[in-house]
């Protein structure tokens, strides 16, 4: 059986904000770095060390992990971090105030752009102080993506860099964001587009799943102390 | 021309103590992590953005590394961290107060076991609470080590891990420990047993080493605000 923890980052300021955030590289709120170290106490609490450490390119998720892990005297594993597991890039909505686009838009439009699985929000314009186009960290950049597009820059990134890892039985930890780790969730568990937008993952809470050889789900949870 | 940054860790909660160390794996006190963060402002100032980061094992390395980046928003850099760079084994000495070790064997006897090249404290008892014996993720754990210990089990991996980096033309950060800098600035500068003993290196103050493609030093300057 293979074992893999993901881990939604801790509350960021703009979580906090109730602004889109994406790639915009906000950081963990104070309540966010008390979330993340609750975070390894929970790992604790049920016994559970990761061995391998996966994070996005995003601070918020860097963060988490490192407070996380460092409960648990865990802060030496290894570690890859890879954009394709950055939150999904909201698009013209990156920094704005959800309740002000809610109002802008109405409330079918703003559950369309939230929560649905392939339709993306308008491109985000080039030299927005939102976008990340001249960051030099980044090999790809994408003016907005819907969920499916996230699932698709992640699936290799999944069979190249995660799955030899699990396959070595190394308890592996995915720390990411909310929609990057739906997208996986959704793989996981073939959930249909209609049956992922249910799927809303709370901030820090560590879920456990256990995989069979086939990389097929076998059980999942949601841990707590 | 290469170049390398070299950081002690801020101070640790036995710095403050005045404890000896080595690989206890004791955290960061408050003002260590302020250190770690001044010292990410110092890079910034000097426009020096770390490509690639090398820590030891030990959570004050590792979270110094962690706050500094962070300021410069670069906590997302490739990784590697290994026992090769931890701090030098004090043996018996982890854990013991260093004003009473000092009155115990006397300045001359305290002296040669800081600041000899070649002479190890006496060996940590097997299964004392400030030995690593029993860490997991350890392939190695010594007894007691030299200043020539550690330059030994360094030098291997100073040209397996960290020189391909350089020659890559990365900007390589070393976050390491007061006696593993010492024993890497001994090579680089090919200090004679004498010449390391009145090397000394302050916590958290990032020193910059240009090499040129022999690996030798071409200069060497501790950064400034």
């Amino acid at each position: 059986m293979y074992e893999l923890i993901l881990l939604r980052h801790g509350e960021s300021q703009w979580n906090l904000e109730n602004r889109f955030t994406g790639w915009v590289d906000v950081p963990l709120s104070e309540n966010g770095i008390e979330e993340a170290k609750k975070a390894g106490e929970i790992l604790k609490a049920n016994d559970l060390y990761p061995d391998f450490l996966f994070t996005s390119l995003l601070q918020r998720s860097i963060a988490t992990a490192f407070y996380c892990l460092q409960v648990e005297g865990r802060g030496w594993i290894d570690v890859k971090r890879s954009w394709r597991l950055n939150e999904r890039h909201y698009g013209a909505l990156q920094g704005r105030n959800k309740e002000e686009v809610r109002k802008e838009v109405g409330e079918e439009q703003f559950m369309l752009w939230r929560r649905s699985y392939d339709t993306p929000p308008n491109p985000i314009e080039e030299g927005s102080p939102y976008s990340q186009d001249k960051d030099p960290k980044y090999e790809f950049v994408p003016r907005t993506e819907s969920l499916k597009d996230v699932l698709e820059r992640l699936e290799p990134y999944w069979y190249e860099q995660i799955v030899p890892q699990l396959v070595e039985n190394k308890l592996v930890m995915v720390c990411a964001h909310g929609n990057s780790l739906r997208a996986l969730i959704k793989k996981l568990n073939h959930l249909s587009a209609q049956e992922v937008q249910q799927l809303n993952l709370p901030t820090a809470k560590p879920m456990l799943f256990e995989l069979d050889h086939d990389l097929e789900v076998v059980s999942e949870k949601h841990l707590e102390l």
